[in-house]
């Protein structure tokens, strides 16, 4: 058997022992692990300078950057692990109450999904916060990270096995392959019966892949090319506000906005005010500007780098806007319903009737009127936490938090009826 | 373009228009189609003679008797149709509202899932029923059945697009291709962005090969070994109707019971009880008798064929029942971690603390205290109907009714909220 596989029988075992763990111990081991995480932070830093030396040909600054820890980062993740021990229980909820004609009582309550399977890149912060939502929602974890992190993630996994030991429970509840190969990652996307749940959280290289390939149930994640559609009535300081927060304040990231469509009587107006805004003005004020690619019709209005067609299917992720005018908010509509990934999507507006279009037009996971694509994430939608952002729409959609790694069992009482 | 990619083309734009149709035009579409179903019987009748008279040479009696309309039937069928009409409108849900402080109003409503596509065996009432829960939750269906009643079942469903229009709805709501090669399964299961999610329904034959194929979100349905595990304590006239009620009401179908545990220091009273109900009485009574595959130690206490391993891992969907003696209700839980698909388990007993045990430590779709596996049914859960059965823990567990075929969107109202 695999090394993979045989991780895989333990921690299913583990998982149905793990599944009845009261909220307390299960917070318990929480607090534990931030404690051991802050102790022993000298050894993961030694085990994250290996990564960096290591991995310092291989991958550029940015990416050295998300896998760089420091003691304070370290004490971020520690405060994060016990940020979620302070969320309430998941798993403390009896759904629904069914009561039959028959007598029968039905109870729906929420209980783990079991085996949650995380692929991601190399990034060790996701290694001990992808860990403490799991534990906390009484899930058994496989982590199976990039490889540039691996001897980093090793300690953390290493150190929080020994922490779940001392108070009582089974180290198996969190486990990493030794394997960062192609390989590894295949055998958790085909392990049917001993997976419950793959989540893949990265690139969009990574969630095709996982889509494409997995056998076991997976939850599709992230990809998101976000649209801002301004109306013909909207105010215009709000537009360029929300235009330039949902673009510029973290573009690399999957709720910015990477299009924007503007109603064409409005558009002599908003575009070189937003060129002004975007471009100019944080020119002036030493801040990265945003290269516009317009669509012919905006050509005339204002200057910029004409789009190509793939302009409006690509996710930047950097300061990148594509810009078009659209006739009507039902054109929008129609866009977003062609290019968009589901993500989130939003409209600004003054006209309550434009609005109700656009809201009931655009069928993605957030649908905004008046406000930042940027807000959607677990913790700003008021989760607390966040394992990933759903662009499905099976099981979970947007931002999933710990009642989306939750789910149910019909217990049925009875006294001795039959159908 | 293949026909079934332009099907799937021409689905997912009528998707969304579809999804926001009311409740009031849904119905009125359902009743529509339950008229033209019953004034065009005699039409669908024709059809059905010569899927049956093709098929006879290729089936057996029982999938003919499947296979076969009558005129009651197809009363059934539209009598099905107007119920699902009745029942309560799954997508009238306000699922949450969640105000933030920063002003920020979101909320989780109940959306379609948008094209859903179903692959399942030669059954006509399929057809049927499967489009009229669909069009109830405003989805639309790809409907892929079994090519023995690809006449029936493509009468049906032009019935129902001619139906459609009448109510001035798109024909492209309901769709079957005219391929019922694998291909065509195929393609569906592939259609990455195209199917919202697939459900198979059907023999562990379909629903392994589209688990195994699926690249679309597929959601695993139907096979069921059921266990009955008849705890020490147990009443035994009620182990005993319960057993037989599970195990013989009606074989063939998925929550009937394959296995049953005994406790053994109640196995001496109660295995020969047991072997008098299913076998003696049973064949005094002209019922067909029940084949007991006994473990060792029952084999001990009373006559019956000596159980193989495979035997306690396989759905018989027959007149065969696997016996086993355990030495405690721990032990039980562990056989079926081990040997159950996770659908209907249940215990038999008179003791609190092992029903909670066992209510504890099994977790299947739905776990019984003292009734009968057979009631894992969307009718008998009280959803009023069914799409299928999850044995899968995620989107849905158990029988899936109206609202497992929905999903939520967030919206978001914001009066110029930036992060």
């Amino acid at each position: 058997m695999s090394e993979v596989r045989e991780m895989l029988v333990a921690a299913k075992t583990a998982a149905r022992k793990f599944m009845n763990t009261s909220g307390e111990k299960r917070n318990e081991a929480l607090f534990a692990i931030a404690e051991a995480l802050e102790d022993q932070a000298e050894a993961i830093l030694a085990a994250n300078d290996l990564d960096i030396e290591a991995a310092k040909e291989k991958i550029g600054e940015v990416m050295i950057d998300r896998l760089r820890l420091t003691k304070e980062r370290i004490a971020g993740i520690a405060k994060g692990v016990r940020e979620v021990a302070a969320l309430p229980d998941p798993l403390a909820r009896n759904l629904q109450t069914i009561v039959r004609p028959n007598g029968l009582k039905i109870e729906k309550i929420a209980v783990p999904l079991g085996v949650v399977a995380i692929i991601y890149e190399s990034r060790p912060n996701v290694t001990a916060d992808a860990a403490a939502l799991c534990i906390k929602s009484g899930n058994v974890c496989v982590l199976r990270g990039g490889s540039n992190a691996y001897r980093t993630s090793a300690k953390i996994v290493g150190i929080m096995k020994v922490a779940l030991v001392k108070v009582g429970l089974d180290e198996n509840l969190v486990n990493m392959p030794t394997d960062t190969s192609r390989q590894s990652a295949t055998e958790l996307m085909t392990a049917v019966g001993l997976v419950d749940v793959l989540i893949p959280r990265g690139g969009a290289g990574l969630i095709r892949s996982c889509v494409e390939n997995a056998k076991v149930p997976c939850i599709e994640t992230g990809t998101g090319i976000c649209h801002l559609y301004i109306d013909e009535s909207a105010e215009l300081d709000t537009a360029l506000n929300l235009v330039e927060n949902a673009k510029t304040s973290r573009p690399s990231v999957c709720n910015a906005e990477e299009v924007c469509l503007v109603h064409r009587s409005i558009a002599n107006a908003y575009l070189p005010a937003l060129k002004a805004r975007l471009v100019e003005n944080r020119i002036a004020d030493g801040k990265p500007p945003v290269e516009l690619r317009l669509c012919e019709r905006a050509q005339k209005i204002v200057d910029g780098v004409a789009a190509t067609e793939t302009d409006f299917d690509t996710e930047f992720l950097d300061y990148i806007l594509a810009v078009k005018i659209v006739d009507s908010v039902q054109e929008a509509i129609e866009h977003i319903a062609a290019h968009s990934t589901g993500h989130s999507d939003g409209i600004v507006t003054r006209s309550e009737e434009n609005a109700r279009a656009f809201v009931a037009g655009v069928d993605s996971a957030a649908v905004y009127v008046n406000a930042s694509t940027r807000f959607t994430d677990g913790g700003e939608f008021g989760k607390g936490c966040e394992i990933g952002i759903s662009t499905q729409k099976m099981h979970a959609r947007g931002p999933m938090g710990l009642e989306e790694l939750t789910t149910y069992k019909y217990v049925v009482y009875g006294d001795g009826q039959i159908r």
